[in-house]
Order: structure tokens, then C-alpha cells, then sequence
């Protein structure tokens, strides 16, 4: 088996073991599986779920691409007929309660036909209102995944999500963070072999994190106030996802699977002229918390 | 005064004009009126109307900004310290009800330092359900607004609009199109003057079509399932707006003001996971009437 072959298997498998734990955690909701196929090569299976008791809309999509070069990176590659394969498990979730945060994850490998080769991935947690409890959690845990395989990474993918998941037209963060890193190939001391096992666990660190967080947000309380403001931060992550996410744009630019690269967008958000909540508000200080370089730990 | 300065006061007198009409088909809601500045130059007032009695929200816009050449069209120029004045008013619409379509206005006017200068603009109608009647009152009107002017100006700005206003990575146009022209100038036989008359009635024409449409749909039935569908629809135009329209993502990527911009937004928008309607529906009826190249008239 190649290695490519290997990563697009344990990535299938990922996205399943994913969707099991989700639907336990959800308790009622059921994701489907919709399998296709890309006429310039290769497929992929969405896995969708929609009215769960808990999530109210969620994808985990799965991936495997290939075909030509896309233009835009000919020039990395000698040979005019490169070839670049693709594959990964990609999710969002958009859960009823606006008192548990959305969460997404992305995890890739990419390989091209000269032998050029790198992981790529981030997970980022959009709560509506944050919780500095919740945030502390989850960076702490992804620190100790990062720890594990690296002292550097948690600093430098942290600082990377912060200046990826960023809104410059709002000068909004668009959640608390998390890490992100692209283009990780063999470094001095570094295996492709080792690279490949974090990326396994940061693969791994969704399901078991948000499920907690499902069940302890799910006994919060909650009114209209609340959900007209969820309906407003979700506005938000449609506009990072349409202007600035760089999967959103490359898939819809090169002709993706349209219904797998916009499963991101939230079942219902809103927009209002010039909305500023009020001063002392838990959506000020939400508001106040949406910026870069804040230690959640 | 300067020819810009004409066109500038005219436009703000537009922009008055158009409020005090809808305000008057809309018989309940006020357009608000934010002045607002630019630190590099010019400013607008931004009318913006929510909770209306049968708009849910519309913006009229108004702005007059300049300043130094914005970096992408700087080879247009042989000054490197060449300067631009814009000033334009721009419109959307979103009734409360699905029977009433989204409209789009814009009209512009653009001169450099270099003594370059252009007209350009657009009116578009976006129905959540299409009435082929509507749509040929509709390109009827803008078909003799256009001949008034040039024999060849509806043919030609009719067709710019389709391949405009489409969403490619849906295959569906925006709406049921209308007319949309960039960079007119003096041509053989067309002075400024004329172009200039020609954006004067393009810029009228929006405030009585549209308080008719207002008027007839109003007692249109609706229930749920068209509100819905509305929600979907209205899905559909932030991902024009947000992925593909140049006005838009100028403004975003050139540091304008962002409430101004987004003012198009719809109030709620919804997206669900590949969701196709039933054969034989109104709704399958639209979708297959978001063709380019229909002629309505």
C-alpha cells in the first residue's frame, strides 16, 4: 500500500469513528452518507447530519482527489503534466444551543507526481458567547496533543490560527482559536512519519472534546435574546467561510463539490445594520474577546 | 461646479428621492441616515430602513469618496500619485414577503486625476418565486429607459447582467437579471452628457417600478413553506454578494465601511444540506427560469 493510500484509509476510518461518537453524543440525530465521485478523478463521502436534538446541522467529509496541477501551483512543479493527489477529513457543526460554541476541523495530506508531499490541518472552536472556562480546555488540551510531538508547535500554530481565523473586515477573530499549520514536510529531526502521527491526533481530538462540551452546554438556559444573537455570530462565520476561508475559495473556484464545501454554512443566520450590543452585556464582552494573542491557559 | 460635483449632488438628491417613495409604499417603516467619513478622503450617508411594514430591510446608499489610486489600478495611469473620485448610490431591497422579489440599483460614476472618467451601474431583480409577468414588466421598463438613449444598450447591458449576476458554482443567475454597464464613456457620436442622462433614468427607474411590485404582491398569500424557501433564496445572494460580487469584495479588501457594504445582506438567511425541490413545484418552476439568456419581454 502507498503511503498516500494508507493516509486516505485511516481518514476514512476517522471520519466514521467521528460520526459514531457524535451520534452517541447527540442521542438522537443520524448522519447520512452520501458517497461521490469527480469526473477529473477521485471522491469523496459526505457525511451529513441536520435536526439532531443537539446539532442542528453538522458535516464530516471525507476526500480523496486527484487529477492535473491546479494553475495557480504549476509553478512549484518542473513537469508541466504534474499530477497532485489530495485527501482529508473536513467538519463543521453548528449545534441548536448558542450556549455551546460551533467547532471546526480540518486535517489533509497532499502529495504531488514529482514527489513533493505535506500534512496540513487546524481545528478552531466559534463560540457565540465565550467562555474563558471552555476556551481554557480546549487549548489546553490541543497544547498537550502539540506537546507531545513538538515543544514548538502549539506556540507557532496557535499564533497561526489567530492571523488564519481572523475577519479584517470586522477586526474580529472568529472564535477563540486553535491551531492551524499547512505545508508540514520532513524538517531536520522531523519524519514524514512523525508529522503523520500528530496529524492522527489532532484527527482525534474533535470528537471526544465536543462531545463534553454537547453535554455540559446542554443544560445551560437560554431565551430569544440569546438565539437572535447566534443567528448575528453566525452571519459572521458565513462571511470568514465565503471571503476568506482558503478551502472555501479553492474548492468553489476549481470547480469542488459545491454541496460539500458550503455543508460549512450555518442552517439559519442573520444580519442587522450597525448592531453594537450594549456596554456590560455577555455579547460586549464576547465582542471584547474576539481578538488576537489572548493565553487562553 | 465641477462636473463630479454635479453628478455627486444629483445622486444625493436621488438617494432622498428613492427614500421618500419607498417610505411611502412601504407606509410604516423610516429610513434612518448615518453620515459617515473616510480618513483617506470623501465620506456618504448611509439610509437604512429595518422592520418595515412590507420591507424587512433596505439600504440606499450614498457615498463620495477619493483619495489616492487604489494599488490594482494603478497601471492605468502613467502619475504615480494619480487620485480618484467615486461617488455612486446603491441599492438593495428585501421585502418581508417571498411573493416580492430582492431588488439590486446601482449607479456610479469614477474620474481620475488623469482626466479618465466613466459612468457605470446596474438594476437587477431577484424574485424568490419568479413571475414571468413581473420579469417582462420589469426588462419591459429598463428596455425603454435603454432605448431612449442607443438602440444597442439593452441588447448589450441585458446580456452583461446575466453573465454578472450568476452564481457559477450554483449554475443559476442571481434573479431574472435586468441591465448592468461598466466604464461608459464618450464614444463616436455619444457624449458624456448623453451618458450621463441615460445613468440619470437607469437611477429613477427603481423607486416606481419597485413601490408597484410592492403594492401588487402585498396581498399575495403566503404560509411556511414559501418562507422557507425565501430563507434558501435569500442563502443563495450572500453567496453572490460575499463570493463574486466586485463591489463588494473591493470594498472589503480596500478598507471600506463595512456596515455600508454588508447593508445588502439579507435580515435571515438559511442554507440546508443539497436540498433539490420536489418536480412539478413552484419552487423547482424558479429554479429553472435561473437561466441566462431568457428573453422576458
Amino acid at each position: 500500500m502507498q503511503f498516500s493510500e494508507e493516509v486516505s484509509a485511516w481518514f476514512r476510518s476517522l471520519q466514521d469513528s467521528i460520526c459514531v461518537s457524535l451520534e452517541a453524543a447527540d442521542g438522537s440525530g443520524k448522519f447520512g452518507s452520501d458517497a461521490w465521485s469527480r469526473p477529473e478523478g477521485g471522491g469523496g463521502v459526505a457525511r451529513v447530519l441536520e435536526k439532531g436534538a443537539l446539532l442542528e446541522k453538522g458535516g464530516v467529509m471525507y476526500s480523496a482527489v486527484s487529477g492535473e496541477l491546479p494553475a495557480f501551483m504549476k509553478g512549484e512543479v518542473k513537469d508541466k503534466n504534474a499530477t497532485f493527489y489530495a485527501t482529508g477529513v473536513s467538519i463543521v457543526l453548528h449545534p441548536h444551543s448558542p450556549m455551546c460554541p460551533i467547532i471546526h476541523m480540518n486535517v489533509r495530506y497532499f502529495e504531488m507526481s514529482d514527489g513533493q508531499c505535506w500534512f496540513g490541518g487546524g481545528i478552531d472552536l466559534t463560540p457565540h458567547y465565550v467562555s474563558r472556562e471552555d476556551a481554557k480546555t480546549f487549548h489546553t488540551g490541543l497544547k498537550a496533543v502539540c506537546d507531545k510531538h513538538n515543544p514548538s508547535y502549539y506556540v507557532e500554530f496557535k499564533k497561526w490560527a489567530d492571523d488564519y481565523f481572523f475577519i479584517p473586515h470586522r477586526n474580529e477573530t472568529r472564535g477563540v482559536g486553535g491551531i492551524f499549520f499547512d505545508r508540514l514536510t520532513e524538517a531536520p529531526g522531523i519524519s514524514k512519519l512523525q508529522r503523520w502521527d500528530f496529524v492522527k491526533e489532532v484527527g482525534q481530538y474533535l470528537a471526544p472534546f465536543y462531545s463534553d462540551l454537547l453535554k455540559k452546554t446542554a443544560s445551560l438556559k437560554y431565551g430569544e435574546n440569546e438565539k437572535q444573537w447566534q443567528y448575528l455570530r453566525r452571519g459572521r462565520y458565513v462571511e470568514f467561510n465565503l471571503v476568506y476561508d482558503k478551502g472555501t475559495r479553492f474548492g468553489l473556484e476549481t470547480n469542488g463539490r459545491t454541496e460539500s464545501i458550503l455543508v460549512s454554512m450555518p442552517p439559519a443566520a442573520s444580519w442587522r445594520y450597525d448592531h453594537t450590543p450594549e456596554r456590560g452585556t455577555a455579547e460586549a464582552e464576547t465582542l471584547s474577546l474576539l481578538k488576537k494573542g489572548i493565553s487562553w491557559i
